[in-house]
């Protein structure tokens, strides 16, 4: 901010531009029939909605930015991490502010709803954008009312949706982030190599215990057993890279095995200082997921008491739309589900001293400052 | 919603002025330097501020349009309480969000905070106008800066503030109708005469168990004694019209005599069912108050963290402003402070039944229907 | 509280019994091995947990017992709503609090987690209470593990948990109350009678509004139509005695048609004064209902995060029940559903001033005084 | 944790110690006189506070031995924000469970208050020993009623509290921690110098713009000028260390002038990788600062909101004092504070590179590993 003369002065109200703000509510009750007092307040938290979601598209944008650079340093991930801080508390308040419309009666909002169709949430090309940029993947939509989701867009917005779909998505970029890590490598042996050994001890001495324990029946043992062989399925999973390969054509896993190995390492060694953004990027990129989550959910109840089984505006059956795309829409949740593939800390190969450096070099010097 | 013709299709965009609402944020820092990532969210959330006062001055108006007419009844009432749920739920979101503010940090407000100058929340109209048409008064107003308060507001919005000053407030209206209130008398006796008998009643018990308590020693029974006067002291506060008055003049209450009895009435007796809705309605009103409390409260720890002591963008010591007017700002305080005057329900004169049925009749039948 | 001599005095201690309370954390990682810091806020938290559920089935207990009564009043009405006001503040206070476990990651859960086998939340008597009480039905429980949920339990709380499913829960009582109200009855004709023609009425002006629309191509008529269509089932849903049976049968809806009946008249005439607690009280417990459900909800969000998909603490794929349960242990989704029958003021019938009449004496006279 | 024999199985209720702890409620409202259906709450959610203030403490006694240690690296100070977060997410439920209690009118507190005297929560051994291992100091402590805050204590409690008022607390072991670290000499120069001739450039460049600024009238250029001098005046306190004393020994400023230093260094430089924990850590203690502050502030609310202005159990005017140790009783407030002595980025002085490589040094290497 290079201060060689004084800058013109601002005033709250142009800086704001809250004539055009403030002037943007126009009540169609007033215009068909007779005001509904309840109408603005549906205006006005709409446009507090959208405006939210500007800022998360703002966020976003910039996270794809860092993240399609060639070199990313831990500086850099520094700043990923606050931008999905700030995203984080804003999901946060469009999940309160549910609250809000909800001083809303159901028989209150039956005195406008016939004049706004067929306005709908679906119309929100925001929103469309913001999944895609996560990168939500249009086979994965759960298709509404049996038409494509882009069909309920103004034309002049459908163009930039469509773009979105095309360009790299936050998901694919953290993707090749992870998989160009140099740290997987550990000299003679490798990270991966290592961590099945550790997997395999443990579920032995799992084993045994079940085995040679004296206080169990016969029938617990086998009850234990079988838990036990649930969980050596599990581990199978992330093991070995044809069975990832297979729940991954069948849409049950997204991360390639490499991406998935370098996230799990990241999960393990989290107390390496160098780590610790890493973690923290991953961890924030789940809440964010799981916040979305909540968001369509909580909508979901809110609309179901406001609108019961009828058809909603637009003429969608929004709660069940919202409830079943909770789920289905997560981006993220290959996340959460490493949990899975945790070890206890007595059971983790120690890191080697060069694999710290390189983590290091990684981190800070080859990217660059 | 008489319906014989279809209305004109609505949709999302258009209905909610989308183009004007998403295009009205234009980063100072482009103009005069580098793009400061934050100045983004700085316009965004400021602009949700004053979207959410809109809505709070289009309640504020409806209940003051309900209080100014002459025949009130329980169903306005019940209106009335809802008016003000949703104002409480918006304040908690207003209050919440000032998280999503503070993931903005010092260091990040600095890279675009000298562009701004002069601008500043002081010169928020619709902030003024929701102070005055709650009953702010102009002389009890933090005096900011040595300026007169409305110095600060642009010259077109100066004449509608100035005339919210003139205008009844919420607290005069609700004084007045606390007022007209039919059952303060009881037949041959009143409701005060009832009540203040109660007191002294009440007191004289107190006093006597602690005379009499043979466990206490002479040292702890003067203190018992000095904390006994206090009560007995403030109880005068409300029972003697006189003393009454000279604390209305003194400033240190502000509710006339005759509203503060009605006002005390609804509360002790609140557990009639036609009592329901207005002791509701006073609890609000505090609830109301609170949180606007709470909300210059907080913004203060978020301003004085966000610019330490350091001047504020147009000139104002901001955090130190919010503070002092936190408190002294308070409008409806008398009602939270009437608790000082409740006795216990073993204590409480019996409602005569004919006063039942004035209560009945006055708020539903008199009002009209 | 009558006060004839002093009260011994209390201290703030032994009031709360600190002693007991504050003694009753022991860490098993302490106990088997090395300390796990985090197994500290494991405990607390728990026991933070049991102790809202003692209060919420001391407020749920006292529901049971308003309701169980022969008379009901109004005032009573208002009691329950603030009991429920207040195990939904508790509820809030539960969803909240996962937050706080959260600052436990999954790694430091590892370190402690085998230690507690086969320790489980589904040894909770308080919690199966707290659904018993509410109205759970045995048959809709969701099986989990292939035992029944009482098997859980020691066998000291099952009498009492057992005895929770025999006795009248909350749904039933309120049921039998919705049941009682007279008000169905309007002299000539009845409550029904002119619901089901308004809602005629008003399904064939849409029906007429469809046809009619010279804007509409043949094709967006047809899908109009169509979804006027299933407008239209929905409401047989509920006019038609057998098909509402038909639903009951199926599982798909619980509460019966009288009981339906006086809960949707309620929902309609909710600005009546004297239905304003009644229509509290129906909004409160779709309210408990979806808070429960929430909870479940995140509380899965939670787990999974926590433990994967591996075998839960006790055996449970904690998560997954979880999440099956939140929709399926609902107990009060009529009350929401019922916006699905509500229709738009201007289509309401009058209410005839002796129904009003009737209301009054049936709420505030007959129920005593 | 080893795992060479399987370990006793763990029951819900006993891990819990669930007996204890749900048969710990009596109602002195049974024992003296007829139930007050309020006060089980009353008793349960005190409970549930001093559950949380151990849990507090335990993380506090965690912070107490990681700053206590003579060696502190990188990995340590990210554990202590960790706990910190803990600590954080605890408080905001505390504040937020205020809402639970105020679930409890004033005339249902009437109804049991008089049989809890002279029980208060001035009581609570926990919150004095959080209080003086945060680092409150004796002689800041507001005096109430006169007496000594230890003499309202068991004094079986008053030991433990005495002790803690004697041993290090966080505040000291922080501030030693600060003057500790060597970053503070940059080869030649200082920190310091540099930093001083960074302010003394920017604030010449200030008041040059405003001297030279021609659409200023003379009068608007002597109120720049006038707050210019201000903000001169307040770097003063910063940069001279005998204006730094004489604050300190005034009592308006803890933190001595090297650890003054090393904190802004932090602050500055908070982007550097290496400065990212310690950054979050002095952010972390304002918050648990700002947090406490907030809870004695609405806590307060609702003991004005209970009991109006008459005396508190225990003889306490309880919100009055609340509200007066708000502000007084910060500790790390000079955090928050010295965001008055940032300065812009572009001003800043760059970081020698060996002083980068010190910061590595210092955190990463001296500390162990």
């Amino acid at each position: 901010m290079a201060k060689d003369k004084p800058y013109p002065p601002q005033y709250y109200n142009d800086y704001l531009n809250l004539k055009k703000i403030l002037d943007s509510q126009h009540l169609k009750s007033d215009e068909f029939g007779t005001r509904a007092h309840d109408e603005m307040l549906f205006i006005i938290i709409h446009q507090v909605y959208e405006l939210w979601f500007k800022q998360i598209l703002f966020e976003l944008d910039d996270l794809l930015t860092i993240f399609g650079e060639k070199e990313i340093n831990e500086s850099h991930i520094g700043t990923a991490v606050s931008r999905l801080d700030r995203i984080i508390e804003i999901q946060k308040i469009l999940i309160d502010q549910v609250r809000v419309l909800e001083t809303m009666t159901p028989m209150d909002f039956l005195d406008f709803r016939d004049f706004l169709i067929p306005a709908s949430g679906f119309q929100s090309a925001q929103f469309r954008l913001i999944e895609n940029k996560l990168g939500l993947q249009p086979e994965k939509r759960f298709s509404y009312g049996g038409a494509h989701y882009r069909s309920y867009l103004k034309s002049s917005d459908d163009k930039e949706v469509k773009g979105s779909e095309a360009n790299p998505s936050l998901f694919e970029l953290l993707e090749k982030w992870l998989e160009r890590t140099p740290f997987l490598s550990w000299g003679k042996t490798s990270f991966w190599n290592e961590y099945e050994a550790a997997v395999k001890t443990m579920l032995a001495s799992d084993r045994h215990l079940i085995e040679s324990n004296e206080n169990l029946s016969d029938e617990e043992k086998q009850k234990h057993l079988n838990e036990y062989g649930k969980t050596e399925l599990s581990f199978g999973l992330v093991l070995d890279q044809s069975q990832h390969d297979a729940v991954v054509s069948k849409g049950e896993w997204r991360l390639s095995h490499k991406a998935t190995q370098a996230a799990l390492l990241i999960l393990l060694y989290r107390e390496q200082p160098i780590l610790h953004n890493p973690y923290q990027l991953l961890t924030k990129l789940a809440d964010v997921d799981e916040l979305f989550t909540t968001w369509r959910y909580r909508h979901a109840l809110m609309v179901s008491r406001m609108i019961g089984k009828k058809i909603g505006t637009g003429g969608s059956t929004g709660s069940t739309y919202l409830n079943q795309t909770a789920e289905k829409h997560r981006i993220f949740s290959d996340i959460s589900a490493l949990t899975t593939f945790l070890i206890p800390r007595s059971s983790l190969p120690e890191l080697p001293s060069e694999v710290k450096d390189d983590l290091g070099f990684y981190f800070h010097v080859k990217g660059g400052e």
